[in-house]
């Protein structure tokens, strides 16, 4: 079952509104296990919108188009649906005094305008909208589905729910669902995890994989269809011990499990607190373990020494003539540990940019100090200011967990 | 000039990312005149891709590809735009030489497919991408204007602005201008800002008024139309001097002068050093402080006391059975003097939630101290943490300006 949406509206070309009724209908369709090819976007014009509802009726088995099916003069859904499909179109006498009670009961006049809404192609079934007052409208047309709902989310998603979900399901012929697994990595580049994966990647089509880049973080989506959630979780099973197996420790998370969420959880388990003591970052590391809630059973603080005098005399490094270097970096998390007073203790030091400091822009180092060992790490990023300390605050993350599962950098 | 954008990617139709690319396209077009009919969105899928290339190419005047260009297997724009026009793919050399300097500057070997980068339609002409791998590609076939994009949107917007909608401009023979002022305003609401300046807003479509809330701020746009630069900055001068007259010190920036910026330049005029001394914000300020270019110059650094301990050891304060008041905001910022040895201290403290902290969640004090004076304010937000959080630190920031133009809040 092919199902395509029709979002309608000139204010979603226009940017003016953001489309989020396609994503949360496509969402939900892939949740069902219904397939979706293709997405359109249409401004309030008859004669291209029913051009865009011929293009989905001829390449999909179901089509659901939100918006356009308000009273004013520039909702003209049902009008090209008739258009497109060769229906009459009728009026329904029943729907029409709905509306007029629906108008009476709030004591108002109903503008004439709203029997538009009583308005719809021959042979369509009236879904009733408890929180407005467009009908949805479903369609059988030539052995397509077409399912007409408002614009408004919140109409939509009811209508959608409670009439279009079931019926589209019923139709599939099938409950399958679409289940899917976030391997979350990090370390390696995007092609770098699809080479390492290409084989698994063309040799299945369910389980399916997928390489999504953000954030610096690579992430591996395995998505399986099935008749159930059980039978889909083992289709994904094997193809995850297989990725995870290739990608090793690169594999930090799974899902909506955010590194900070990782190392919370890393830090609690062995009873340690955390600091940090910032250069080049400004700050950004700490805010990133303070994120989320509950941090503050494993975050003393942190210090941004930003001017190298705060170096010396907080953090008690002698030397601070040269500060883009590994030495300093590791002095600055065994500084925080003293001064902080925590078990684990991260910096970085480095060039933010854009004049250089020492070394190049985009030059970083970034230290872990624990209770039993200290090691810093140089690394290189190009880029404007804010993606090279973005950047260098996540690899600050990123290394913290490597130091804490134990896979120091260097032997 | 009719453009159409097509959006690729199948995490679009599953609904797991939403269509932002499509609307912030759409804006920037409608801004500019261009007019869009239809918009289409596209798994990563060869030949439905191919046919959606089609589509839009025989009904538009030029197509705006976003995603699909980088550099793994299910990447496919390139290929279908060849198959869609008809073109040879071809490989560029140079650009193949500069994805290898590219790898080798971050001393990392580039995986073979990483050249699927350097492959392009024969006559595109390569736009370059200084915030990701993947070049812009600009191609004109048969009159038909087609751009591929990447998918990210930084890089999107990135090359959007300077590539793509210049050349739009340019081929739709656009010769007025549309000239932007914005004035940033803080300490009112929207509807405050909007009732302020409801009669100048009534009483003018060019130049004419726009009201913007974002980041805690309300932006007020001045936007006019006219022949050419000059032209459009005497319409928009006097109704600027007028909204700066009504709107007073509510007015902190104009254009892209962030608060940021702002405090930089106004702490080098009196040639003072500042630095921070948070709690609930976790680092947000001084990593915002420390955000710019040359910020070095007046930044010292800060202290994030996250743990109320560390108030006492290094801030100096006796008492922290309580800390989310004012009396502890002014302590903390005095304490920070001291410790960091800045002129200006600017603290947070406050209960971020989700879990009330003395005080309900979205409690937040700000304290500032100078070199003459200390004082706090509480206040309140509703929200989840990282709103709080954020809009703390945006609080910060400008209760920091305030100070020093000398608008302390308290008599």
């Amino acid at each position: 079952m092919i199902v395509e949406v029709i979002a309608v509206g000139t204010e979603l070309l226009l940017g003016q509104i953001v489309n989020t009724n396609a994503s949360h209908i496509g969402a939900a369709l892939a949740e069902r296990g219904l397939d979706a090819n293709f997405g359109q976007v249409v401004g309030d014009n008859h004669d291209r919108l029913t051009r865009s509802i011929e293009l989905a009726i001829g390449r999909s088995d179901a089509v659901i188009i939100t918006g356009g099916i308000g009273p004013t003069q520039d909702d003209l859904t049902r009008e090209a649906v008739c258009a497109a499909t060769g229906l009459e179109m009728e009026f329904s006498e029943s729907y029409a005094n709905h509306l007029r009670e629906w108008w009476e009961s709030r004591g108002r006049v109903m503008p004439e305008s709203n029997l538009r809404q009583a308005q719809h192609p021959a042979g369509s079934e009236l879904l009733m909208n408890p929180k407005g007052t467009a009908p949805g409208l479903a369609i059988k047309h030539n052995g397509t589905l077409i399912y007409c709902v408002p614009g408004v989310p919140a109409e939509m998603e009811y209508l959608l729910e409670r009439d279009v979900l079931p019926r589209l399901s019923a139709a599939a012929g099938k409950s399958s669902v679409l289940v899917s697994r976030l391997l979350r990595t990090w370390g390696q580049s995007e092609s770098g995890v699809a080479e390492t994966l290409d084989d698994v990647y063309r040799g299945s089509t369910n389980p399916s994989l997928a390489f999504l880049a953000s954030g610096g973080e690579i992430k591996v989506r395995i998505t399986a269809k099935a008749d159930n959630q059980a039978a889909a979780d083992a289709l994904i099973a094997p193809m995850e011990s297989e990725v995870r197996e290739r990608l090793g420790d690169s594999v930090f998370g799974v899902d909506d499990e955010t590194i900070e969420r990782v190392l919370l959880r890393l830090l609690t388990e062995r009873g340690y607190t955390i600091a940090t003591a910032e250069s080049m970052t400004g700050g950004l590391v700490a805010a990133a373990l303070t994120s989320l809630p509950g941090s503050s059973k494993v975050v003393r603080g942190g210090l941004v020494a930003y001017n190298s005098e705060l170096k010396q005399t907080l953090l008690g490094i002698d030397d601070v003539s040269t500060v883009v270097t590994t030495e300093t970096a590791e002095a600055m998390a065994e500084g925080g540990r003293r001064l902080l007073g925590a078990d684990v203790v991260v910096s970085v030091t480095g060039s933010a940019g854009p004049d250089p400091m020492e070394k190049p822009p985009g030059t970083m180092v970034i230290g872990v100090a624990t209770p039993d060992h200290t090691q810093a790490k140089e690394l290189r990023m190009v880029g404007d200011r804010e993606r090279i300390r973005t950047y260098a605050a996540t690899n600050a993350l990123h290394f913290t967990r490597l130091a804490l599962i134990g896979k120091w950098w260097k032997p």
